[in-house]
């Protein structure tokens, strides 16, 4: 355990992400082994008047509970405001005509589900919705593996994802389900407005009642044998042609497109 | 060990690609529990005159190394041709105007090579170049993550990726190389052609030499905080954005497309 009961983070990406939020984290745990990224992370700390402790790999193994930690451990104090808005309370504080929710339908692996979730951060979504319940919690390995991405984004956990969908419905979204069966193919789908993105899980897509509740289903194109791209990658593939289609639309109505870099 | 001394790879989907390739598999060792996925699996290795064996679930874990085997492990005969080819062969066979290729550079975790591969084989990527050293080789892992990909891409390993760049150019391949500092947005660059795209490693993007031979830089737009995508979903979107432009390029003079599904 570390000192003060605390959760950690750990890994280079997932501690600098932490950091990047003044006052998240509480405590430094260092690798005496120096390296540029590291040296980074100790700068930034000491800048942020946090306590930085050196120690041995084996203490830091111990800190990680034996994960990837790269020689950091970061220990911080939790944002009681992400993951605990409701659906509700996401939708009053939708104002834009365009958004762009994504919604993970009952993921069961903590790699994939972090993977979808970095991905998410990246392509902005401005929240994920996921299920409480039956499947995987967002646990420490999901936080390595979204390398960040857990503390910047606006993750809702809803007890029922088809009620969900009714609600956002109800806001103007229009839903559109990944489904290898869908009738639309991705990049002939027109997307704009406010827009939901619902990945089935792993093994049998979305649930029945999920596909049900979906506007439409879209299929990603696949070129070779495989029947199925990764949830991962088939979450980057959908939300960053929406990304596209909504840059060409604001860019044909004359405003700038907003990419970041 | 198995009977043979053969390869072997596991989980329902693995089996399943190679099973595809008739010839490929020799044994299939199936699990006592029964469910439609693995009795699909048994009446394809019937139909191929495959022998099948029932085994407990402890010998499944033995076969398969502890792997995630689903109740199924194959024994194969590996395919000799695959990753024998060299660049100069792969580069005697392309004879279309569009062909698309793409180059690992130094991948380190083999989730993520097989995760690329699988993500490869769904783009239609007509060949994936590897380096031989320093980078995770195409183990077991990575053919069980890649999901059957390894089975069916073209792989050909090099010992030097800037001169097979070099190669390549001079078949009509313009190489473009992914990169965070690209001058050349992803959904703003033009795909046409042979392209070949190259995607770095985990840590440090490509290698010096490598950025060098490409023939521009394009990165993908991130749109939250975080700096990178994960590999294989820098991949996928890379791979289907070339796809959705050559096929915007097929339709407008006036050929189908060809999706596949």
């Amino acid at each position: 355990m570390n000192a003060h009961n605390l959760p950690v983070c750990f890994g280079i990406h997932s501690v600098m992400a932490k950091l990047r939020h003044q006052g998240t984290v509480s405590m430094l745990y260092l690798s005496p082994a120096s390296s540029a990224r590291l040296s980074a992370l100790e700068q930034l700390a000491i800048e942020q008047n946090i306590e930085v402790i050196r120690c041995e790999r084996n203490r830091l193994d111990e800190l990680s509970g034996n994960g990837v930690h790269q020689g950091v451990v970061a220990e911080y104090r939790p944002r009681p405001a992400n993951q605990s808005a409701t659906i509700k309370q996401l939708m009053a504080g939708i104002d834009t005509n365009n958004a762009l929710i994504l919604i993970l339908d009952h993921i069961q692996d903590p790699h994939n589900l972090g993977a979808c979730l970095r991905t998410a951060e990246c392509a902005g979504a401005d929240a994920v919705i996921l299920p409480k319940h039956s499947a995987c919690p967002v646990n420490q390995t999901v936080i390595k593996v979204a390398s960040g991405a857990v503390e910047s984004l606006n993750i809702v956990l809803v007890s029922n994802i088809a009620n969900a969908l009714e609600i956002i419905k109800k806001k103007g979204f229009w839903v559109y389900g990944a489904s290898d069966s869908g009738d639309s193919e991705l990049f002939e789908t027109d997307f704009r407005g406010r827009v939901a993105l619902v990945i089935g899980n792993e093994g049998q897509g979305m649930k029945r009642l999920v596909t049900g509740a979906c506007d439409m289903l879209v299929r990603v194109p696949l070129f070779g044998e495989l029947e199925s791209l990764n949830a991962s990658v088939a979450t980057g593939v959908c939300l960053f042609e929406i990304r596209r289609q909504f840059a060409v639309i604001e860019r044909d109505s004359g405003k700038d497109a907003g990419w970041q870099n």
